[in-house]
């Protein structure tokens, strides 16, 4: 009932569920433990791959949720009846569609960005560690180097828990994270606001009419779910009728013929 | 009464009952004490039973809540009548109640994997020792090797306490966990994304027939119990007002005849 | 349903939403981790950027949100008709978006500059040494000082963890951010009053003609989106309801020709 309700495309609801979807890869990220292998080997695969994966998953739940999408394959497959097919309408879906599965991937990467443990965990071992006096000694020799370096972000490590310099390692790491978080969010927002504010200065006309169409087709589709339900629920009802006044009718035909004085 | 409401069959409530099934499952594992037995033999059937017994009782409940699965039973036993048996909407009820089956026991598989305790306590003994330099000096025997791996999970053991690699191994093996978690994961939403967006490129007026005969089904057994108990209803009235008046009339039979003048 | 409910423009609404926005930069702001890089390089760029970034994006967000941004400028871009385009009505439509515009940004730079984190870390390395004596003994190299200074927000680093005069030093600067906090605050205030208490000293009858006719744009607008939804819904219903008939007719039709006495 509450997917139905979610499923029912009138634009509002569809923003909502995005917004829940976004909250929801919010939520999960803050309730997500986050382990860094602390491997030379593994640390960019995982940090990376946390980045990464999970708004791949959140894009197509976006698509999978919206019902918009499902409705727009249909109208680009169906036969070509009396109303023609107009690409503009396909493509007006296609865009909307597509903008709000990206909300959630979008708020997940910009999470973790801000957040910054994923970011040290992958880039630990691609610190040039000569910008921190004090991390190695000059003679230690460059695997060590490494070593130390992924371990950087498990800082109850025995090797690096008595390292000076650890956490400014962390903090320089966690920094850049931040600032590419800022400015993929700033880049976003311009966007968002440059489509919003040039999009009236376009021909607004055939916009509203694309959008009627686009509202028709949902709406087609909704009417005819429920008008086959209706049609369902008579169909069965009449069929039931009709077996039960059929058994009447024999029970009748039973009781006279066959012991026609036992029953009364 | 919520019982009855929730095995009415409308897509969008049986849709509600998967939805709360899932969220069971995740309550059920975060409020489930989880006790690895640190022990060689156990550690293995313990991480995995409590990964893959669960899901199997979930899949069956799953099956159970469902009412369209016992409506697929009675339409594939039911005697044939006017009506012909179609395979094809026995499949699709069939492939319906499986997916909504499917849902639980696979959010607890991921919830187990992303979460890594089971994991790491079913394969902590299947770690090569030789990739954490320090957790076991080259003269450890192989068999007291096999012991210190298998008291991995377990924190707050004597032995391993001191041990400086633990911390080490964990984390590689929660690492793996959440690895296939999330691949799992991912793999199962692409694959439910390519089932919702290449149905509608295939034969989509036999799907929507299909789905109008399995609509058909559900509401004839509704309306068909709907109409017994009205049936019966009507049956016991008559039958007890026939008792009443026959009651009645005995009782001014007995009057006249009996005792005439005693009860007046 | 809460975007679109918020996307309506009663003014009482939009300063709703203004507020929100409002709060939700002083709690992001508080759930924000800040992490000082205290490098000499990066210390100022950081500090600025956290101080200014944020309230462009919200600046930003707050023209996006806001549903009379675009009624303001698809009223600028519309071809004229036989309502005559008023100069006035988009300039006050401008400025009432504008004002709701900055309240989130103004907050956001209030609140840092309150907090004093962001200040410190910008202008620590700005800071005149021979200010605080103790700091630096006569001796230490230029270069040695800037470091010394650039690690003053990091209170748990290695090298000012022992100087005596750092929390002398960050509580200087964090007194003259505080100081320019409240001084803008109190200017902005200023500004607010007089730009209230003059406005009915000049011409108050053209503003109050002004502001009916930028709520008759936006309810004009609003009461077109709803007639369309409507005329959309009628007519997809009339396609339906002579789809099912064109289909009961071609039953009955068949049901004649092809086997006359089977289904009856």
């Amino acid at each position: 009932m509450i997917f139905q309700y979610f499923q029912s495309n009138s634009e509002s609801v569809t923003n909502g569920i995005c917004a829940l979807l976004a909250l929801a890869s919010v939520k999960m990220y803050s309730s997500f433990d986050f382990h860094c292998p602390c491997l030379a080997k593994y640390n960019m695969a995982y940090g990376l791959g946390i980045m990464f994966i999970p708004p791949v998953a959140l894009f197509l739940c976006g698509l999978i949720v919206n019902r918009q999408f499902v409705v727009m394959l249909e109208e680009w497959k169906r036969p070509t009846g009396d109303r023609k097919k107009n690409l503009a309408i396909i493509r007006y879906m296609c865009s909307s569609v597509l903008q709000r599965a990206m909300i959630a991937p979008v708020v997940w990467i910009l999470v973790t960005l801000l957040d910054g443990k994923c970011f040290v965990c992958a880039f630990s071992s691609s610190v040039d560690p000569d910008k921190f006096p004090g991390f190695v000694t000059n003679i230690t020799p460059y695997n060590e180097v490494q070593r130390l370096l992924s371990k950087v972000p498990c800082k109850d490590d025995e090797l690096i828990r008595n390292n000076t310099s650890r956490k400014a390692v962390s903090r320089y790491l966690k920094c850049w994270s931040q600032a590419f978080g800022w400015s993929v969010l700033l880049t976003l927002i311009v966007i968002a606001f440059l489509a919003r504010s040039l999009r009236p200065c376009f021909n607004q006309a055939t916009f509203l009419q694309t959008r009627y169409w686009s509202n028709y087709i949902d709406i087609e589709q909704k009417i005819f779910d429920e008008t086959c339900c209706e049609h369902t629920r008579d169909f069965a009802h009449k069929c039931i009728l009709h077996f039960f006044e059929s058994m009447q009718k024999e029970i009748k035909r039973r009781r006279f013929h066959a012991h026609p004085g036992k029953e009364e």
